[in-house]
């Protein structure tokens, strides 16, 4: 179903964007091109870039590669084969790029993610119509193979559940303030003093980042168009040194996580800090790297660990799509034609089970516990371990509480009372752990 | 370059062997028909089932499929599209209708990693001149999809070290021995008893199995021809309880890695127990699981980890391989095209280097530990730190030695020479520790 090609024509690649990633995969494809050569049986020919500022000194050798400003032009040319979309953003250039390039028959390889969590099922649709590709493994974890791993490696199972630490810079964060023993604000400076995090670091720290990766993880994985607004959204603001102490004193590291999964009662998705047991496989993923963790029907639990960013990671990414189209291989956008992708009913998050962390600033007065311990009765919620700290500075105790299986709904009451009660000094934090 | 299909008509396949993995096969096949068909935009039909004992009772659904006693039979037939080897053993039945299959122009799928390693070249030439696919992910870890990984998520890159957990019996018994403090012995009776190890525990436990798996990783990871004699092989029977304790004390974990490498000089694969720092993601990979870590120029370092065994888990990576068939999707068995598969020069082991762990067991008398500095310091190699510790049972002590930076040649030689001293007790324990 693909467009033929002869075997032995070069694939004729336009590269939209030559920041960092542009630049990488440049980079990777000219030091690779004799192997990619071989393993696809085609040149991979870069034969033209677009950048906006043509002044910029740029890696990667660019002789006989045409430069343009104009990224419009890569989805017009006739001479170019995939356009690979390295803007980003949701709408403006990368989106118009894409559509136009599609609709001239083009194929698309993009690192947007973005893009795809918004507008991935009608630019699938598109693709479709075209019988070309669209490809975004680069838009998820970076140089993480999941998504062909969902597509292809684990095609022949029912997924039924996702977890995946997406964001290096959150995992960077929780990793560092757990062994360097500093608080978040810290470690979230010095990150930004050493370029692992952004100026403004809300995309990231507040889950934003994830929640986009997430909702494209979640469509491949169950068959659905990406429904991003249904992923309720939770970053790592809130977590303390002592979260992570508390945490860890139990058996569990927090680690933020996107998880999807897919069930009678519809799509469940969400971005928050979790609890996750120290011998779980996420709980061992360190520093900036990313994981993917996969329950499947047939093979069980897969783990796919990696780097999720950086400019050679997401070219691996990018090139290994490239090396797809060079193949001829199509395969549907989200791992099923657009017409069966199905839009999901989104479970009530009501009735969710699971056991929960909680960490509560309480007046240091007494009758503060029994006030706590009445409210869990009062909303049936059962307690596993309640541990209560006196805090020298002032005179707040710290109260962490490890829950029985409960509902998310009789977990949220039983904070909103507590957050009523006049011992109560500072927002509830309210944690999932992972089963 | 493959054989045309209509989208819309089923293929046909002929599984050969109905044990454990060929039942799950067919389980998996018929329990996600409808899924399978909306990913590939086919249905996977099969059509005929070869087993020995014809009166064996079998799971699985076998109304309206052949079944035949005549595995051979699959190979010609002239309703069937893909064979599906389930027989195993490099030789025998399972080779000739290997052979027999591609020959009369049949797709192969095949499980069977002594087949590949020791015969994978050949078949995929054959495979080739017939514009078949020759496919065999469930040959390596089973339900974790390493050769796709490699072949296609990874394939942007050069690939310059993999190291892999690939036998679950060997990481169970390490697993077991270290949580109930048990020893080898001990645990593998246990874990015969229990079903988790054969009757004969050799291929697993002595490495042989490792070394397959690791042959075939190779020859995709590095384009070269499986090197199956070229692996240099020991298994897990000399570790005990307390290596794997020692080990601990210095922040490392004993594993049965396969690893391969391949540099300037050459190829290198060993099957060895090794001393993984506790933080590395391969320490963290618990019980019957298998992991693979793959070093790749772009991508860094990725890991996949998943059920290495087990009917479901092997049915998931044999059907990946159909959907791709299905797909239309044709790769070289080993990921560029046989005539380009090199055959590998070897690297000498002499001089590569790292660092050790030894175990000496020493009469305990007075110079002893004089003696054994004097043969390091012969053969220069660097101590990093030497513990003593006397049995109480006997008149013997126990030496651990953690090494600096060495040559294998250096060690080598270290051994033999502390073996020939006259208070040397017992054949001197050398594990490598994974950088």
């Amino acid at each position: 179903m693909t467009k033929e090609h002869s075997m032995l024509s070069p694939l004729r690649i336009g590269i939209a964007g030559l920041g960092t990633v542009g630049c990488g995969t440049l980079i990777v494809l000219q030091r690779n091109a004799e192997l990619l050569a071989a393993r696809t049986g085609r040149r991979l020919d870069v034969v033209a870039v677009s950048m906006r500022d043509m002044a910029k000194p740029r890696e990667g050798d660019l002789a006989g590669i045409r430069v343009t400003p104009d990224a419009l032009s890569l989805a017009t040319a006739g001479d170019i084969d995939v356009v690979v979309e390295l803007i980003g953003g949701a709408e403006g250039i990368a989106r118009t790029l894409v559509e136009s390039a599609l609709a001239h028959g083009k194929h698309v390889v993009t690192a947007n993610k973005a893009l795809i969590a918004r507008h991935g099922a009608a630019l699938a649709a598109c693709a479709e119509a075209q019988q070309v590709t669209l490809a975004f493994e680069a838009a998820v974890a970076g140089g993480i193979p999941i998504l062909a791993g969902l597509r292809q490696g684990l095609a022949a199972n029912r997924i039924t559940q996702v977890a995946g630490i997406l964001n290096g810079t959150c995992n960077y964060i929780l990793t560092t303030m757990q062994q360097s023993r500093r608080d978040f604000a810290e470690v979230l400076a010095e990150a930004q003093a050493l370029g692992y995090a952004e100026a403004d670091p809300a995309a990231d720290i507040d889950g934003h980042d994830t929640a986009h990766k997430l909702a494209i993880l979640a469509s491949l994985a169950f068959g659905t168009s990406p429904a991003l607004d249904a992923v309720a959204c939770a970053g790592i603001r809130a977590v303390t040194l002592a979260d992570i102490d508390a945490a860890e004193g139990f058996g569990y590291r927090i680690k933020l996580l996107g998880l999807a999964s897919f069930g009678a009662q519809g799509l469940r998705q969400s971005v928050q800090p979790c609890l996750v047991p120290l011998t779980a496989p996420l709980a061992a993923v360190h520093g900036s790297f990313n994981a993917v963790e996969v329950e499947a029907d047939a093979a069980g639990r897969v783990v796919f660990e990696g780097r999720g960013a950086g400019a050679a990671p997401t070219a691996s990414a990018v090139i290994s799509d490239l090396m797809a189209i060079a193949r001829g291989e199509h395969s549907s956008p989200f791992g099923i034609p657009h017409a069966r992708l199905a839009t999901p009913s989104i479970a009530p998050s009501a009735d969710q089970t699971g056991r929960y962390y909680l960490r509560l600033t309480l007046r240091d007065a007494p009758g503060a516990l029994a006030d706590i311990t009445r409210v869990f009765a009062q909303e049936q919620v059962s307690v596993h371990s309640i541990t209560q700290r006196t805090l020298a500075s002032d005179a707040s105790a710290q109260v962490i509480v490890i829950t029985h299986a409960t509902t998310h709904a009789a977990i949220t009451h039983a904070r909103d009372a507590i957050h009523a009660l006049a011992v109560n000094l500072a927002d509830p934090l309210v944690l999932p752990i992972k089963g």
